[in-house]
């Protein structure tokens, strides 16, 4: 029954990391902390580099002055 | 000045009902808890079948199976 | 499979109310868009009206002006 | 390390404007709590009008009443 | 830099439970979508079972009925 | 009516530091975005230090660690 929302940013992770990401953490949670992993739900927001900031600048921002 | 938050898997569903999922689920806070409607926001995030696991898996592996 | 996450101010209402509010929202989900109603969650986040702002004040701060 | 989460209706700012709210955003925790800015997050979802309900309505059947 | 929000039922998990999800969550973003753990950021949540629906029932409700 | 979600660790700041952030973001998203400050929600998230993680670890183990 437990919920994981997981936010990155968009286009980076192929189907299949994210598959094995939503695969292992219902797997953490299940020897953890005895969670049953038929109901655990997890939930990828996948964020536009425009829309996520840290520092004070987007992240488009931080690797166009890299 | 509630505010729903509502995760549904994208595609799958009208404008005309997610509409009366707004309609309904506002009244229903107004009518069990006396919420104001004209204050009471919903957000409704479509999430592609790649990026929601359940049961250790995407929705689209489990698709995918049947 | 639907996710609802509910914010409301904290401490005005009641186990009952709340249980009502979760019975009924999952029946629109199943009703509206054909959402299995046995993995619909649910969840309500109270939070303190020191913590919720709208139009730039605290609720506490606006109930102490009514 | 704060993290901030802004909902706001999509295609309605630019990348300028955006850029320039997660700056003041993270001025302001900073300036106000002392928050490190080098550790604070802000993440914007842009949500589609006929996603985002107040008032019992989405945003698309509102804007076409006036 | 990715932002792992977890909700989970409320008292049922240590702190040394919690703080072993964290670790080994990190480390999954970091060994299979290559996220650098410096900047990853987990959230618990927990959640009271009056306030947690599944079934259209919170999970209070389905326990007593066990 | 825009939405403001901000998670800061718990019992950090006073009810007046959170008004002011409140009040102060309310004001950049009108001011940068034109959004009305009437229908602007903030809803202030604190969280326990053992129920934060960064860099793998929990901010209850940073903090014991200095």
């Amino acid at each position: 029954m437990p919920m994981i929302n997981l936010k990155i940013t968009k286009g980076e992770s192929t189907a299949a990391q994210k598959a094995q990401v939503i695969e292992e953490m219902t797997e953490v949670l299940q020897r953890v902390m005895g969670k049953n992993p038929e109901t655990t739900i997890v939930i990828i927001d996948e964020v536009e580099t425009d829309n996520w900031g840290i520092g004070g600048q987007t992240v488009t921002q931080r690797r166009r002055q890299t």
